[in-house]
């Protein structure tokens, strides 16, 4: 009888997973069922297989989810993650394992105790970041530490980014997953990390200033600004005494200075509600945050506001996005300030039918071994090969459906809410990403401490 | 009988309140009785006046603060605004008037009805910031009306400052009343207000970067930064037509650029709690903000870091609360930065014994009147007595025992949640302000609108 494998939300994130199953349905004796609020935009390779059953479902529908659920042998939830926690109160209750790329909730991890006792496999983070990001991680440290090495530093960064043959504006971005995602980045509190052992604490509106640079060869220059909350990796990680340990998301260099207009005028703000927003022209909408004047234009406002020369490619940038537009408008009703910068973003951003995406990651280790200090910095770059077929969707989703088989071939079975971080889990699916082209190049570097400028000079 | 007046909480706001009781209780035939948690910090004069009964009350025993109310027939609440709330469903339940100084809450607020139907006065914002402005500015406002003017521009700026004698820091501020106010004034969410029928929001971090400046004769300039809704008194004020609306809190010219530094730092956060925060020193806190480098000084970081010049003087205004000091430390556990830097302030900004504060408060009326656009201006300056009797607790202190006996002489008689705004209310307390010394200089000045320098140039 066929191994029954439930995929919840078939997205645009979800093209490689499901592809990887039915590539291997027949010989693996594989049975897939795609449980979607809107079936017919499935394509019909997929709804039309064999192996693969397609069926509509409103997930909010206990009913008929707890029916889906009870049917299956593994569920793969690949549902915004607000959603999981049903799904997860379902498999416990019909003993099902589950599979997510996403963080784990504070109410997905009081099922671990459950999940134990019934010895249900419950995999989250095991996309791309997170999921790619805490294997490749895991997979280096356990290495230095198997040999001896005690770590000093930690670095990471991902940036899901355009390919250089696409990266065609002067912002060198475009929207290539979540848009609202990247409008609100850093809005849930002070970025917090650890630097040389010093703890360091860096505001909203100061986040994009701070940013640091990486080389990838062949990919040039990029930048990284913290994430929110690094500290948490070092229980995860098992990093307790490490002296740096940072985290961050990776642009185009110039990208985060330039966005960082947006945050000071206030623009990215989500908290309230705009008077008249529907029809209000972009310009309008950028003199909301300047000051009044009878007579000054908004840009000589905005320049003066912001500082920026005469010469500043900044102010190109602005231009690029029509912000000083009379004609063209926000449409949505009492938009926040975000959602009003998300649609005028849209508006320039949006990924071409034939344009492609790209996928960057950057880690940094620093140890001692036998005295001497010593830095492996390793990086990988996956490229989209279409709009449907993105380097996001391929590194999110076959993470995933890897680890579905193994839990389904109980090649993984340590029960229990985890992410993957134990070898067990990381070394098969790492050595099987490498033959999708998802691989990490590694350099041994000086070890230079945090802050290597300063150090050199 | 005497008319028993309960006054719950006897903080510092309360001196001038309680003096003017009991300066009136015999020829007014009144009973005041105190309760409040700590009674014997109730100064002998007020404890043995043969009018008055003090007690130890703890507001969240529900039996105690119930027989209390029961036995007054009006309840004067200063307690912290929080508190209010179990005290009105007291007096409602007990069927006696309530008056307080702070901002009508939401759960205040749905007690309307009951107060209605029951025939009592819930008086509330009848203080200073709130109170003594809403009384002051609906004032002109009648009468400008009364006139058959029309409104255009209302602006609104009040300040708890140091008297002119005792201003001897290079900030020109010391803390008059409650420290965390100052400290995380302006994070409740982004400044909301309308300037010549434009709306305007001004972002946290870049609140005190966009003041105005107002003079007052014989007491210089003084800077206001926008407060957080200034929207809302549209509603109140009954200027839903008028095209500039503009609520601010006064300090001295440059306190708000330096106060900026703390901000951009994020300093002022009060949303995290700091790891090891008991015995840092200042200078360590301040590194927290800062970048790492293993060679760089705190200072030159800093400097860096806020692009502070050389010679600017805000550099000195950081060295004059020893923020680089090695030997000084916080001596808060987990403290958040906005406690920490709470600590550091209170280090420098206390208000000496024989120092006295100061209190101002500027409005702006612009109207059109016969055809003809017109302004007046409106500004008070009340100067504290001691630290005990300070210009604060006496501006507070004083409307709100006025509108009391007011109330209890049946001169109040209008039912229900309110603030006092109308000609009831308002009248016969400004006029007693008056002999008291608490009264507002008007000048008719030119009308220039909204940004005057851009109109004048």
């Amino acid at each position: 009888m066929a191994r029954k494998i439930l995929v919840l939300g078939a997205g645009k994130s979800t093209s490689y997973l499901i592809d990887y199953f039915l590539d291997k349905a027949s010989a693996q004796n594989l049975h897939l069922t795609i449980g979607d609020l809107h079936p017919s935009t499935i394509s019909s390779n997929i709804t039309q297989h064999p192996n693969c059953t397609v069926f509509k479902l409103d997930i909010l529908e206990d009913g008929a989810r707890k029916d889906a659920v009870n049917k299956a042998d593994i569920v793969v939830s690949m549902l915004p993650a607000r959603l999981h926690s049903k799904v997860a109160y379902d498999c416990i209750s019909s003993r099902k394992h589950l599979v997510t790329a996403s963080y784990v909730s504070d109410e997905i991890r009081t099922l671990d105790k459950e999940a134990k006792a019934t010895g249900l496999v419950f995999m989250n983070e095991v996309g791309l970041d997170p999921g790619i990001d805490h294997m490749s991680a895991m997979e280096v440290i356990d290495r230095i530490h198997a040999a001896g090495g005690k770590m000093l530093l930690f670095e990471s960064f991902t940036g899901g980014l355009v390919a250089p043959e696409n990266d065609t504006n002067l912002w060198n971005y475009k929207f290539t997953w979540n848009p609202r995602n990247v409008v609100v980045a850093g809005q849930g509190g002070t970025a917090k990390f650890i630097q040389e052992g010093t703890y360091k604490y860096i505001p909203y509106h100061k986040l994009f200033r701070r940013t640091e640079f990486l080389d990838i060869q062949g990919y040039g220059t990029f930048e990284g600004y913290a994430n929110r909350d690094s500290l948490w990796y070092r229980e995860a990680y098992g990093l307790q005494d490490v002296l740096t340990l940072y985290r961050g998301t990776m642009r185009r260099v110039g990208f985060s200075r330039a966005w960082n207009m947006f945050v000071q005028l206030g623009m990215t703000d989500d908290g309230y509600h705009i008077e008249d927003s529907n029809g209000m022209s972009y310009r309008a909408f950028v003199n909301l945050f300047l000051p009044y004047s009878p007579t000054d234009s908004v840009e000589l406002k905005l320049r003066h506001y912001l500082k920026i020369d005469q010469d500043d490619i900044m102010w190109e940038k602005l231009e690029e996005l029509d912000l000083f537009s009379r004609e063209k408008t926000i449409s949505i009703e009492n938009a926040t300030p975000a959602q009003a910068l998300q649609e005028i973003l849209e508006n320039s951003w949006t990924l071409g039918d034939d344009e492609k995406d790209m996928i960057v990651m950057y880690h940094k280790f620093g140890y001692e071994l036998n005295g001497k200090k010593k830095q492996l910095d390793a990086n990988m770059v996956v490229l989209g090969e279409n709009r449907n077929h993105t380097a996001m969707a391929k590194t999110v989703g076959l993470p995933v459906a890897m680890a579905t088989l193994n839990i389904l071939d109980k090649k993984i079975t340590t029960p229990g809410v985890q992410i993957p971080i134990s070898k067990e889990i990381y070394e098969p699916i790492l050595k099987e990403l490498k033959t999708y082209g998802i691989q990490f190049n590694e350099f041994q570097v000086p070890y230079l401490g945090y802050n290597p400028d300063s150090v050199a000079s």
